[in-house]
């Protein structure tokens, strides 16, 4: 169990503020630039194309003891065959909107979906973010999201479907899988943490995909910040283990990732298909693809990502 | 003006039904093989990438003229930093939800967006769309879609901004300007068309950007066709002329698309950088993103499409 | 276990097609007159006013098993202390907006809520209800509902506080009840039934709530229908047995109310507050008011019902 | 034009702070007592009920042009005949959805609706209302309102169907009618003004209905005060003249009903019928039911109010 004092040196050891200036909203996205995207662009050998989301329906991973509000998305008619005119020969039109949290599968934290003692990235007033939104660090300052994919298929290295539930992926497990894998994240890689815990959810078993989880340790953020990777997701709810190992913090992970680092981090991404290709060659890179919906002032970006081998 | 008998050999002329089997859902998107995808990345030389989508937000282009309930986004929060424990050194979350119409503002029609006579596309009953959502032909059937994009810029083309007020952008213009741009679509490419409509909704000018647009003419598709283009999208908000030149039928590029060929259609893109960036260097592909949030049996599909040149 | 054939005897008992003409769409609520108002209104002795709502909010009653979509409501807001001007002496607002399902606590059932071997009330054919809502029979034919109440208190009639999961409350029971009571429910009174299920639910106990209930049984609605009452409600979920006594029909109560006599029944009633000061002085009839919001062509009837004693 | 200074004078004079305690959070609904309900009922003569409200639906009174976000309602549908069970003696059920501002059409502005220099009713700190609600003076503190209403029709006090834009209704003018008609508002009592601006809605002219309006000017609640009415509302949307007389302050109705004197107030309210009947009898008095819906710790109130004459 980490003390509070640890975890602010931790914290300290993580700090990007200031590193792209003191009106910087954009974080560790700023390591996306053109040439990262075109190693990305060179990691495309195959060209076969993978769909990171879940579906987006009534039957979500939302199970209504989570944040209040953040149901399964709710999808409904605003027109079914309307004609468009009186004649036999026009044609007819259909229609829908959705009632959804930005949150509720697939998504992004967008940089103000967390603060911490008063304060989100970069130092910015944690009441930037009211009634009205995220006035600063809202999803829209993320912009375009493409670049190299790096998956670390944390199940497969230790030999099984999922990891256990509270299985800890601690930094030393990510350098570990890294090693064994063969691959090295480079500054602007985008990184993918599987720990097969999604299967839960694509066998239409949520309770299973909501039980303590495997998921990141408290010192995994340290990972990504010398690897200067510009993203992490991974393939459960929470993104860290619950309880985390940090006294009086229930998230350490996302006050490292979100507030130190300035990192956005996703949830709920479906890692099975690629993870089962990228074992079949042993090539654990790719073109990740992965903007999420530009709505304005929002904490959360839904997104669909693409894996492109 | 173009009777019903002429607008039946058109359609005819375009017809996919049974191309790709039966029980195809997916029309032209088939023609997405990782071959296409790999041309399309390809086409990227310097990394940059392009937004091609509006912000969602309540100043979307929906002015309560268009499709009943077709509202403008609303965004609402569900938490503001709400502390996740009672220690100072607790963090704080905030979250929050949306209404929107799928085809609120850039998004593509799925296939299951348009009927005509009691059909859509190959020949799947109307009523398989019904109060529950598009039980075939559904968004969720396109898949991931990853191609290299052909921009052929019509605006430009004709040397202005913007092109004038039911503009017809017809498959002659659409050759002229193939062919002026030194470049040819290819089978499984993307087609985006630009109008310059779009500058309006970005100077705020809602009304002007709904007055009557340059839009694709009713022979437009035979183009796309002919290509064998995998789809097609455009920087106006109803795709084409409206009215149509087309006897009693308010939308036939609607139908010869969707219905006839099941090419999806792409509207309300923004395509402004993208083209003053391919016309600097007159490049004028490159790999296009576009793969929309996969809500269930929805018959649109919300999208932020991205390009990389 | 009644029969196909025998549960169909039922129904003609019960019919109450044409009874107001063809066109009708009011049924049973056309027994609503002025003098029925005015008995109604004669029944106030000590002015005490009862509200028979639930709360609104994220912890009603819904729990995700039921009707698909048929969520707790969730209220946002719009607008939170936003300044009218720049002047410190300018005032400020604040606003919300709720999604609810109309059903999703105290409500009405519409008429166009149920329908049985392709027909609704009056013979309306099923499809009259679309995608676009209730064509015929939606919640605003309802119109004003002011009636004298009568409360049935079967819980306490059986000595109990709430009556035991799947007790049956038939027409014999409810006739007991009456004599006991010592009122008899007249031409267009509403009849309130307690169970007092509801009392889980404002202890918090939704599961409890949720349980097989104490509802009416199939031959109830041959007691609303001898007494000429206006409409009916009851203080928990269903209305009715779940599972039914009828063959091969899951709502025969709902079949015979709301189709065949044309009868508006009401659920999630809160009736614990005035059924204890009915019970102290022995008065079961009050003035009620309980007319729906009127959202047109809605199939429910969101409702705040309120009795004057 | 009314200064500051001025305006606080009169603030002063309606100040109803502590009135009913410092915890008080129902203001001058604390006149609603029993006996006031007696004697609501016993204005009854006829039995006939008259509906208040205007229906709610996409041709609703919102033009996009008020508050953010305050759309019209959206309802749609959950499901539509879907069978509860395979045999064709089964029946089918259809259930919708409704995402509506609370402030749509017909409401009561809640206490919280307003603040102006940082407070609201009875000293409550403006940060009562954060996004998560009113967790002060929401709409569930109004409890149940039934009282006697008290018709003062403006218009045809002045011999028209409609007064002309930005008539003000001065306090001076609601005691000219008071006495033209022969009425005294009494404590407890509910205030319905008519300006006949309605009717404009009424004939589907929201434009019109949008218009500068007769409304009430900023001495107006000075009436209600020394009447101790328990609330008041009107048949226009912004119950106040726009712009006001008053310096600085767009809304100082407003601010002297919900923040000054504690008082709630109705708005789009629809007096049409009511008015037709009470001019025809000559009697302006009638038991009022306008309970709203209880969305906890909402700032607006959707009711369905009814008159009964």
């Amino acid at each position: 169990m980490l003390t509070v004092a640890e975890f602010d040196i931790l914290a300290e050891r993580v700090n990007n503020w200031k590193r792209w200036g003191a009106e910087d909203q954009r974080g560790t996205l700023n390591f996306l630039t053109p040439d990262v995207v075109r190693r990305g662009t060179a990691s495309v050998l195959t060209g076969e194309t993978f769909s990171l989301a879940m579906s987006l329906s009534l039957n979500g991973p939302q199970n209504g003891t989570g944040v209040p509000g953040r149901i399964n998305p709710v999808r409904t008619m605003l027109a079914v065959n309307t004609p468009m005119a009186d004649s036999p020969d026009a044609c007819a039109y259909s229609d829908d909107i959705v009632v959804t949290p930005t949150q509720a599968a697939t998504h992004w934290d967008a940089l103000s979906h967390c603060s911490h003692r008063g304060v989100m990235y970069n130092g910015v007033p944690a009441d930037a973010v009211d009634a009205s939104g995220a006035t600063r660090l809202g999803i829209e300052t993320a912009g375009t999201i493409v670049s190299r994919g790096v998956l670390l298929d944390v199940a497969r290295h230790q030999g099984v479907d999922r990891l256990p539930g509270r299985f800890a992926v601690t930094r030393a497990v990510l350098e570990a899988v890294e090693e064994a894998q063969g691959v090295r994240v480079e500054e602007g890689d985008i990184v993918l943490v599987r720990t097969g815990q999604v299967s839960y959810f694509l066998a239409g078993d949520v309770p299973g995909y909501r039980r303590p989880v495997p998921a990141l340790d408290h010192d995994a953020p340290l990972f990504f910040h010398e690897r200067r990777a510009a993203a992490a997701a991974i393939d459960n709810m929470p993104m860290e283990l619950l309880p985390s190992n940090v006294e009086d913090l229930m998230l350490p992970v996302h006050v490292l990732c979100l507030v130190m680092m300035g990192m956005i981090q996703g949830q709920n991404w479906v890692l099975e298909d690629l993870a089962a290709a990228c074992a079949t060659d042993r090539r654990y890179t790719f073109l990740l693809h992965a903007t999420p919906e530009r709505f304005l002032h929002s904490t959360g970006g839904l997104v669909h990502p693409v894996a492109i081998r």
